[in-house]
């Protein structure tokens, strides 16, 4: 059988000339799989044809951006997935994507290679190939930046020498990743923790100093899931983007922060993210009136660790399943409405309304119409602090 | 032995009323025990002699601030204490340290019993009589707002019966406690949870939205305790102090949450606290470049416990202890600065600087410089996915 | 409305007097119910006519011993549960199946009081009323022993005054708790915790000492269930009696422990569970096998959470329904044979096999076969332990 | 500089040949290093001649008995240290003194390079080459049967070839591993996993069916350190040694078990470790009488936590010292005495008697002198279910 590599394709510089490269090395031929994932910029189909022009025996490209929204940012609303409380997983949730259409494409076309353009010090290769040797361990992985020490030097070198039909860009400065659910950014510059980001590194957020005039919404939940913003009914794509351009043009959902990778290393990354923010931030308010205590205490663990797992690579781990159950199993109930004021980089809750609501009125309040039995009380706290008084009473008499 | 109540005194009518109350109730003397806490408002001096116009036998002024800055607020900085990852806890750190110091009135002067002024539906009667067990088993509990049934109304009536000298103020419509690390309102409208709070809710920091020009501050820590302002040295109390003011000035550190209460019931609750959260902001910084990630990772976990034990008033309680060993061991090295904008309401991390820090610039750089092996993980990728690819196998073929 | 007060009869002495105890305190009529969860002893029939003799307008009898093995016994299986890593919840798990049979009745015959002889500082009383309350807030609690001080001395005495027809047997000096999943002992002298147990404690267990021969069996599991012994396929709860017979013929499961009781004290207990013992040893031993690592691990938590809230009466909480949907998403693959020698007081695992194994010979031999890839694991190593290194090189720089 | 190479040497004859491989490969010279860690078999003056015969340059022998007591034995008794619930880490524990002692030797001889005889497939490389890094990362490292597929033949090959005065015993189908904290076999035959153990695998235990009389001992613990057996002070490598003797005669503290690497693979495991689990069933009786309830659950926790993080080789990782920092704070009060039968492989702990104990008599016994206020209950129960019934209300109604 022949070498075919699928390759995982961005259309940029150096996944292009991995395509003449890799059927260099492999002595095979190079499929092309390209991604829909809302990261905009240029037309799928430019990019289609640049890999075939490159060499690729097959060019394809899938828009994925429903599967996304439904399958992979959903579930992070619902786990409020955020990485060391921040990062709200970007590029971790789209690596699996990816690599359930690499494998499928190379089951399709008889692949016997996949490959992805990442580095030797990134997360992204972990999602990758661990995604690939789950899916289909019987295809051989190939990593040229990181296993051939391909550079963007050698990446332009080589496209002079075959003479290779794509223009050689200046190198710009940033590394981006993007897709609708946000956009990561790095730059040489940054690598000083101290220097603060510049304004050319944003691109899906404004200045939140511009001082835009507050833009108040109601985001409606059903069972965990967005169905509805100002009463409009949305798909979950649909919320996000809707909310990338109200919040974008408030300057929400920036981040800059120091990341734990999982190869061992701390860098520095900038995010934006204003859609994933703020629906994280509405599923937590209207998860704190939905869920009951001792569950959502809990939840924030799972929560936290369900993150980790993704952030990990681990998307298609058994623990990641297994976390998923126990999340769902929450969701049930996490209905009703969520008012939101998006201001100059804030997003503030200021109202939730629910019929499944766990607040009650009569309960809570201290006016007329209080139903709490106060005479509870006073015995729930003494045997609460029971425990405490007998260890603190050991603690004196056995100094 | 004639009974002698040692009384959690606020200067507020509520208070005031329960002086004679309580000496009726008991037929012994009341001692008042009221503490400087930095919540403002009247001089202590006035709330001392006010106790005393009311029948109290000894009022007792203890200007606290800097032990609950060095002793409560410092633990909350380096635990990054938000309950429901959201509130900075500042009624829940509070109720502790008054509870100490009736404890040691009481000792000093021959109390018998000891009391507070809270509901039967809140956290801080968990809080107080948690404490008052813990530390002194002996002393009897009064708490005649709920064991009594002691209302506003009934308060009102008895001062005018017995003539007490206190001007009987229109009832605020506000409910509110405030110290220096914050200040918690609750008030009958915001128990529709649709409405939203209303400006005059707000007396620590201004409105984000006034478009005051940025503030940018650099904060230094030593050991995870904040030790400088903008290079000039500060105690903590003055860190919080001083950023209450920068803060408050920007907006920042407002809260709106439904929040779970240890009594069982969701409660609405409106927070400020700039001070506490910009802090907390800059420690968690801090943390990011100075802390391992899995020792990072676990302490997040820890973080949130220690969070829940204070709110659930376990301050003198086994875990909260090791809890606390846990969290000093990891801070020896959290040490550095913090550069952070305060602008319209929010808190803006853009630069970090440490020489304990765990960022490896040539580990990190993709320009010149890398000392990083990518060669190295290509092998750990694999063994990091390896248990997960045999599990996906094994699913295949189960099936 | 008539009080009708719905009471869990065990046919003993105190629920017999709190027949018509129940009937003079409310002024109603009392309906008795009894479930059969394998406790043994007297037949049911007679426990069902001596509630009517008692006085009862009612008296019910449910068979509901597959119903407790399958819906409350095989989920602890899965669950490993074991309260403080040792107490397989015997009466924990009873309680709620109780509860809902008691909930029924109540529905079904218009009782407005539901009723438990429980004692104050038991968790049983716990994990009946939060039950109660939990399926019908509606109905009234009553607790003789715990709200009207009911001992077994003014038991003893009411029954003389009314002639009730039951024979006053003397005091047993055990206070005993069983069903077929196992059963508690409480007495006297164990409340010295230097006292070792007599022999006289046990019924469902052999001394171990006795040497008897080993018995050598074989349970197989289907999904986590347990679902065949020797090759017999056996339900939930034949399995659990056919090991309580074998296991506590070699003296298995026997079990001394100072546990941690919900009230906030320490108690002193003794119990005997043979079949749950093995059972959830054999469950574990086939999930080392079949769940992966991670998974694996994070299980292990769970488990502990579960058992915890199970102990701790909150079997209807909306946290143990998500710990639940965790624990059946881990059981899919978790069956196989597992090997046991039951001897002498010991459960020893000494054999496994599954075609859900995660066990791979060829990964894990060092014999002829070996399919493992040891060049991976230089890098492995070098990227598991790089962020340990880089810290302990800023320790050592910092200091 | 000249390439020295610290060889981790056992005297076995893949490490004796190691030494002439390792000068060859390095063209440098070789430093033997031996501890005895109470392994027993040869003496350890033999061991140090062999290395010399063998040629290496130097050759050291540490006494590391008490230390491996002290520092790595008691500090896992303190968490009840067993990975998977079971193992009690017998060669994870070692590894990081072996690392430390090299390491030592290493920057006194002027060691460019440590080495160490551990496959690719273990987890054993993990514990060592963590630890070289982490103490001293500027070493080279060299794993010779990993990095150059060194293997027993290729080594008895190459022993003849140079001559090397060592006996080349019949190989011995036991890989085994041991120390005075327990003993690990590794065999072909028991990687079917269906095989049961035969007795010729074990060495520190007799069978447990042998019949010899029960022997019960009586453990005292002060602050969670083992100090004296029946009276008799002891240091820990004595209580150790003791408890080897007294339960190997009774076939106490064998496993066999499947166990998850960290390699990410599943492998049969057969261990004895008499002492060991001893000395942790009584300490985990000693805490759970003098550990306040919530410390004890969330210490069940922190200990398995720390099982894993010294099972994967991060003894010297951050995570681990702030765990050792929280069970440190936990053992002051772990004081008493522990009454232990030890008979035909059981481990019953029938008694416990302590000066800090949390147990209290009067609120504990159902007899005279109770003291336990039952009253406080009912409004402790009502409360404790709260959000419990809440919630199964909402659930109700909003179906």
């Amino acid at each position: 059988m022949s070498n075919r590599v699928v390759l995982a394709y961005s259309g940029g510089l150096d996944t292009s000339v991995a395509i003449p490269y890799l059927a260099k090395m492999t002595g095979g031929e190079v499929i092309a799989v390209s991604l829909d994932l809302g990261q905009g910029g240029e037309d799928m189909e430019s990019v289609r044809q640049r890999a075939l022009d490159c060499g690729a025996v097959e060019s394809i490209v899938i828009d994925a951006k429903d599967e996304f929204a439904n399958d992979y940012c959903l579930p992070t609303i619902k786990a409020n997935g955020m990485y060391m409380k921040q990062y709200p997983l970007v590029s971790a949730i789209s690596r699996p994507l990816i690599v359930k259409h690499l494998i499928k494409a190379a089951q399709e076309h008889g692949g016997t290679h996949v490959s992805h353009g990442c580095t030797g010090k990134g997360n992204d290769q972990v999602r990758f190939e661990v995604g690939f040797r789950a899916l289909d361990p019987s295809l051989e992985i190939i990593a040229p930046a990181r296993d051939y020490a391909w550079t963007r030097d050698k990446a332009i070198a080589f496209a002079e020498e075959i003479n290779l039909p794509i223009e050689q860009s200046k190198k710009s400065p940033f590394s981006i990743d993007q897709n609708v659910w946000g956009r990561a950014v790095e730059t040489g510059f940054l690598e000083d923790l101290w220097n603060p980001p510049t304004k050319d590194l944003y691109a899906y957020t404004e200045d939140p100093a511009l001082g835009n005039a507050p833009d108040e919404l109601i985001i409606s939940f059903e069972g965990g899931k967005p169905v509805a913003i100002d009463g409009r009914p949305v798909t979950v794509l649909e919320a996000i983007e809707e909310l990338n351009r109200r919040g974008g043009a408030q300057g929400v959902g920036r981040l800059d922060m120091v990341e734990d990778r999982l190869v061992g290393i701390k860098s520095r990354e900038i995010y934006e993210a204003p859609g994933a923010m703020i629906l994280i931030a509405a599923h937590e308010a209207m998860e704190d009136v939905t869920v009951e205590r001792e569950l959502g205490r809990y939840k924030r663990l799972i929560d936290a660790r369900w993150s980790e797992e993704v952030y990990d690579g681990l998307w298609f781990g058994p623990l990641k399943r297994s976390l998923d159950a126990f999340i769902e199993s929450t969701q049930e109930h996490v209905t009703g409405d969520i008012r939101i004021v998006l201001h100059a980089g804030r997003i503030v809750v200021n109202g939730r309304r629910s019929n499944h609501s766990l607040y009650d009125f009569n309960l809570a309040t201290y006016d007329t119409g209080d139903t709490f039995d106060q005479t509870a009380a006073k015995g729930f706290v003494q045997l609460h602090g029971l425990s405490t008084q007998i260890a603190n009473k050991r603690d004196r008499e056995a100094q």
